[in-house]
Order: structure tokens, then C-alpha cells, then sequence
């Protein structure tokens, strides 16, 4: 194919953009946002990410209705990045990605979180972590029970990925949605 | 009684006290906060006050691990300012103040939260309104339906104290919780 002035378009080039095209730059995140959109668009689930929780110290009023925030830190959450309701019930998890091959880490997960994510479990509702290992291309979804069995045999810093292929449910990539976590919902709760 | 410097306090100041003591300068959302931790410390259920949304348009790194946010806005929240979990059951709601003696505002609730709470409500979650009108020292629990009833026959852009009256749950305050607001859930869902 030639381009304009004559370049032309060189087999590294397009192998890039293949790479591009492949993985979208789509962060676990943005899967997620986008997934829990269409569950809402079909009137299926109503699940959204919880705004980043910071703390305000400088406000400004430039104009009588405009408030600019001119400082603010991140803080530490104390729940986890998403909730919503799904046939009725509680549904609340966390998300998060790693680079590692081999395992993940659990000083990702707060202790704060750890012990909300106990809370929903131990009232009946439907408590997950879901986790990407980015360089193997694989998405996990940990039910809550097997997670916090998990914390209480081992004094390991980190969940190992043996644990997750035996213990967690790998969720393929889709379309429509991106990443269907709900159908695994589905077959742990049942016919409900 | 004789202060210090020979100062006496005049009546006027007594009066001042006394209406501090009275309202101890408590706002619903702090009523709502100190309540969901009570809930929370009994065990009885977790609801969290979502963060409030912000866009952030500027950030700065000044060390390796401190992030401080130099520019952000407040960003019209989607969905509701309350949600979690009560006897395994979705649970959300929305808080609001007024000054007003006569009517609640229907401003106050952007369209979005409104379609919200339809979608809550729709799904079998517990969705309704906490309403104080802050001159009449009245807090009301106005259930979704209520709501969404009312709406539909409605052409006004507010909601009169009198339909609060006729259809909604007084709360009175109280000192464990502050407003015990999940005792009229208890009521409506009957013995869950």
C-alpha cells in the first residue's frame, strides 16, 4: 500500500499496530467500566465503580457557582472499587492488576478491604476479587470464600498463580461484555 | 455563678448554649455517618457514604511517593450518596437537608439519581430518600415507591411537607444510632 509522499508503511510498523489493535490499552479498569455499562444498558446489573476517595484541604470560589479544588491527597480506601445490586442482592468487589508471572501480591489489597470484603461475605452477599496477571493475559475472578481460606493457611505475602488456576474461575475475554464476571455469578449462586 | 475576672454570664449567652447543645451542630450527613458506623460496629450492616465524585484536571509528584492533586472539580454524582449491605439485600439511598418548612425541592435530586433509584427499586433493592427539614427539626424516610408514585402524578417541582407526612416515616433521633433509620426498614420488609 503506498501512503502520501511516498512512505510506505514498514512490517515493524504493523506489527505494532497489531499489538495495538490486540490489546487495545485497556486496562482491567476500563474492561470493567465498559462491561458494567452494558449489564446497565440491559437492565441486568446496576454495578459502578465508587469515585477515588481523596481528601479536600484547598478550595477556591473563583465565581459564585464554580468551586475549583486547588489541593487534595488520595487516601486510603476502606472499601473496595466497586458495589451495585444484582438480582436483588449485594455484589461488591475489588479489581486490580499485576505485572507478575508468577504470583500476586497481597500487599495490594488493604487490611481495611480484607476485612470489608470478610464483612460482605459474612452477611450473605456476593463478595469477589477480580485479578489480571497482564503478561500471561489471564483474568481471575476469587470468590471471597476461597480468598479469605486462602489468608487463613498461609503466612505468604502473596497468592500464588497455582492457587488461582485452581481455585479461581478464568474469565475469557468477550465482545458484548468485554469481561462477563455476572455469568460466573451465575453458576456459583445458582437458579436464582 | 461567678467566672473568672469577675465576668457573668448573661442569659443571652445561656441561650446560646442551650440551642448549641440542642442541635450539637450535627448535620444528616454526619447523623447518617456516626449511624452506619454504629451499624457497623454492632455488626447489623455495612453502609458506606460513596466519596464524592471529583474530576481531577491536575496533578503533582513533589517526591517519589506523595501525589498532590493541584486542580479538580466536583463532578455531578450518577448515582446515589449511600450504599451497602443490610441482611444480604442491596441497600441505597439518598440524603438531603432543607430549609425550607413547606416543601422539599425536587432540584435537590438530579435526574440521574432519580432514574437511579427507579433502577433500585425495579431490582428488589432498598432504595429510598432521607429527607430533613432542617426549621421543622424533622427527618423522614420517603420510600422509593412513595417517590417514584408521587413523581409519576405530579407536575410540581417540589414535594410538600404534607405528602412526607401522609406517606413517609418520621424518624425520631436518638442516641445509638443517632437516626435509626434501618428500624423502618425492619418494619417494611417484615421479618427477613
Amino acid at each position: 500500500m503506498n501512503y502520501p509522499n511516498g512512505i510506505k508503511k514498514t512490517s515493524h510498523n504493523q506489527k505494532k499496530l497489531e499489538i495495538n489493535y490486540k490489546n487495545r490499552g485497556m486496562t482491567l479498569e476500563s474492561d470493567i467500566n465498559i462491561s458494567n455499562e452494558y449489564y446497565r444498558d440491559i437492565d441486568k446489573a446496576f454495578i459502578y465503580k465508587k469515585p477515588t476517595p481523596i481528601k479536600i484541604t484547598k478550595v477556591d470560589y473563583p465565581s459564585r457557582d464554580k468551586t475549583v479544588i486547588k489541593e487534595a491527597f488520595f487516601t486510603v480506601p476502606s472499601t473496595t472499587d466497586y458495589n451495585g445490586i444484582y438480582k436483588g442482592k449485594y455484589i461488591d468487589f475489588e479489581a486490580k492488576e499485576t505485572k507478575s508471572k508468577t504470583a500476586f501480591a497481597l500487599t495490594n489489597i488493604h487490611p481495611h478491604q480484607i476485612k470489608h470484603i470478610e464483612n460482605i461475605y459474612n452477611h450473605n452477599g456476593i463478595a469477589f476479587l477480580l485479578i489480571r496477571f497482564t503478561s500471561l493475559n489471564e483474568t481471575y475472578l476469587l470468590t471471597a470464600e476461597k480468598f479469605i481460606n486462602y489468608l487463613k493457611v498461609t503466612e505468604k505475602k502473596s497468592i500464588p498463580i497455582k492457587y488461582f488456576k485452581e481455585n479461581a474461575y478464568l474469565i475469557k475475554d468477550g465482545y458484548k461484555p468485554r469481561i462477563d464476571y455476572l455469568k460466573i455469578i451465575d453458576n456459583l449462586i445458582g437458579g436464582i
